[in-house]
């Protein structure tokens, strides 16, 4: 490592600790900030985004950056240029933003989950709107502010953020022949025999699937000393920092599998954020994940290819029958592993099957488009939303609550991030068909509870990276091959063809 | 409100943000944080230390202060400039201090907590001496930094962080007296017959004992939309900041006075921080608490001057024995009130009589003036502890988790800090007889569960007016003396003569 790199890693581990007091805000905020706390959680939020803003943009960062960019010996060491030239990529984009929007943006989140919480709650819409309204405009300038990219359009601005590189069009060009392939796909399993979901309509106690759940988390790999497991309304992953990865599930006493796979889902993100080399490189691109694409690659991994197969209720069958006790039955783990592959449109996105669950992010995906081409409103998303879930899913979600105000991401300033969900999906079938070359037995030793080589993979081939590839390079390298959705079309179909007796 | 007043106004509001933040980072350090999170939590709190160190001692800090001193307008609001004149004295100290310092002292001090618990654990003093010296040789260099007081000692500098202007020599002058009469007082109740404390030996789930205290915390007035109870090893109220105060407590199942009065005590705290104008004046002055030992004034009460009364049990009684379920069984209020009267010597301060409490504190006051006059050193502590543990009690502790290793305080850096615990004593007893001739049914309302007009005569007399006067001061206004330790002479004896016989 040479000196200049030293003095810039310094720096960014910094700031990067004021974004973990960020991260632990935002993770108390969901979890235990009594309501009274949400003013002060705004002021908080926006003083540290400023905080870390003016020293991402001031003029040490950008002379300590210069130097490393100038230094051969950095230049001769492709880890620290591939480092420095992804910190470039932030700080220029950084740079476009001014510290005053970024600290209105951190400040005003917190008051819009807030009203966004008690909204849904109350299933009006009407209290919501303006809090959305704001949410939708501050983006709108943040993508101002960022710039159309040349032959794109303002959603990209946005995108970029989460999924660098990506664009509205791409993505569109990729989500409508797979819509269509995922529409016939599930018009097919309908002509088929759905499973007994009888398995699943078990009261179980939220202690003994917490219990249950700490016991696969350890079993999967996710280190307990190093995180946790908590309930929030929305389930989520926050990798504070080094040492410190937090996750968060609910539990429904009639309907185990949703914290279940909630965990599994939250914990594949967490391994990924225990697996990043964070204790060296806290504050480099070196330690941070790719892309949210990528990160939801290694969630959807853990709570599908492994959480939903029927080795996986091979080996966790008799722990089930101990630890959930006499309700859960005895069911066969090829029973179980039917019933919780059910394919049928649903309303809900973080509970939808593999099959349906891209069509709802496709929703939301035209929706923020739209909303940033300025073709609609806040206003109209209610609307547009239920038209598009006729559309799309056949059927019209009963309300706002189960509708458009399902999700917390649009009052926590997150709007262009819904993509990911699905490019997260194609990159899990695209690496796991890679895994599966290069581990013939991977789904033996699953069967057998040894998931330490399926981690072992993932931590050598994607984790231990951090930011040093590009996705699209990183697939590239991992599978020999561009982004496809054949792999998850074909991962789909092997699935949950022989549930429904479509084989 | 002067502009000059309103712009110091908003920029300490930036930095009593950043304090929030190292409260909140403190708070989940002693409530959900992985082990594994606790040297991150060092940089963390080092870096916000920092932070407002330096917006405290920064030029323009000084060029706001400066603004107001000079301003007519301020000189004219009596309010106003008081408000000025603490804030100068805050400003003045903490320029005696180098940043590196403050930081490395808020950034050790996780690390310190952590080897602390771990020690405490194995009962291994030889673990946590290393640490105790760390801890120390920095409070050593703070006091040097503030420098010895003319006729002072070097533990003065430290006193004065948590008790404004009191003196080592002023305290002992105070603590020998009644070191004397509460020996002589103690000997004389062990010659009367001991309560009958059967009523406390039952065993209650904390679940129940959960219940019940939120049922009680709101009876009392405290406000759990803005503030919650949580459990930890060491119990803690933590003022975070406007709307969000934060309790902590812990159950032991066989004894559920420790969690109810360890609950009212922290309550008590926070009924304080929650009366303090925090929402209008966040960061100045006259939004925080005077001193430690007005602070502990409002602790004591509510656990002690309420919560061991007859009173107070004769209204809890029927909800005692609807929410703690059949084991309580069905003590009178009277026999209740006596068994938590008990005093007798015991090794653990949070657990100690009212009577031997202030032994506790005298025995850790007196070690840590000999730290700061280095008379003795860390390792020396565990020797001496005992030893005036058999001079004031008559008991020595079997073990240093039960003696020296009992209190966080010394591994969070607080030294200087435990005489305030007695100064809160005599505060509280004092203000009670005030509270008592102001309001002659007070004590027949608690019997009825009314305890709206304490909190309401605390408020108006203590509470608004934040750091408007100095302890002195608010002391003399409200009870028209200066404090003395006579009235809790007499409180003492008037509530646990009778209790033993010795009436």
């Amino acid at each position: 490592m040479t000196k200049s790199y030293q003095a810039l890693a310094a720096y960014c581990r910094e700031t990067a600790t004021i974004n973990s007091l960020s991260a632990l805000a935002s993770w108390d905020q969901e979890t235990y900030m009594p309501a009274g706390g949400a003013d002060l959680r705004g002021s908080q939020k926006a003083l540290l985004a400023r905080l870390a803003h003016e020293r991402a943009v001031g003029p040490r960062m950008l002379e300590l950056l210069s130097a490393c960019e100038s230094d051969p010996g950095v230049k001769a060491d492709p880890v620290l240029a591939a480092s420095v030239k992804e910190t470039r990529r932030d700080i220029d984009l950084a740079r476009k933003l001014p510290s005053d929007l970024v600290a209105e943006i951190a400040g005003t989140s917190p008051k819009a989950v807030a009203a966004w919480r008690e909204a849904r709650a109350k299933n009006d819409f009407g209290a919501f709107a303006p809090w959305l309204e704001r949410m939708v405009a501050l983006a709108r300038r943040k993508a101002e502010c960022y710039g159309t990219p040349a032959g794109g359009e303002p959603y990209d601005a946005l995108l970029n953020e989460y999924e660098p590189g990506a664009t509205a069009r791409e993505i569109d060009a990729a989500f409508k022949p797979l819509r269509t392939r995922l529409a016939d796909f599930i018009k097919d399993l309908s002509r088929g025999a759905a499973p007994d979901e009888s398995p699943l309509n078990v009261t179980i106690s939220p202690e003994r699937q917490h219990a249950f759940g700490l016991f696969v988390l350890r079993a999967i790999g996710f280190d307990l000393d190093r995180g946790r497991l908590d309930v929030t309304t929305h389930p989520f992953c926050d990798g504070i920092g080094p040492g410190d990865t937090r996750l968060t599930t609910r539990y429904r006493e009639s309907r185990f599998t949703d914290a279940l796979y909630g965990t599994l889902h939250e914990a594949g993100h967490g391994l990924y954020e225990q697996g990043l080399p964070k204790s060296e490189r806290f504050g480099e691109p070196l330690a941070d994940a790719i892309s949210l694409g990528i990160h939801e690659s290694q969630s959807r991994l853990w709570e599908n290819w492994v959480g939903r197969s029927a080795e996986f209720w091979s080996w966790v069958m008799p722990h089930a029958r101990t630890m959930l006790g006499d309700s859960f039955g005895s069911p066969t783990p090829e029973a179980m592993a039917r019933a919780v592959n059910t394919a049928k449109p649903s309303f809900i996105r973080v509970e939808a099957d593999e099959a349906t669950y891209n069509m709802h992010v496709m929703v939301r995906f035209e929706l923020e488009r739209a909303l940033f081409a300025r073709q609609i409103e806040a206003r109209d998303v209610p609307g547009l939303w239920n038209k598009a879930y006729q559309n799309y899913l056949g059927i019209t979600p009963p309300d706002d609550a189960k509708g458009c105000m399902q999700d917390v991401h649009w009052s926590s300033g997150l709007l262009g991030y819904f993509p990911t969900y699905t490019l997260g999906n194609l990159y899990m079938a695209q690496f796991m068909e890679a895994a599966q070359r290069d581990m013939p037995g991977l789904k033996g030793g699953i069967a057998r509870g040894e998931f330490a080589p399926l981690l072992a993979w993932l931590r050598e081939k994607i984790h231990v990276h951090g930011r040093r590839f590009r996705a699209s390079d990183l697939c590239q390298r991992v599978t020999g091959a561009p982004l496809s959705a054949d792999p998850f079309m074909r991962y789909l179909e092997a699935k949950l063809r022989p549930v429904y007796g479509r084989a």
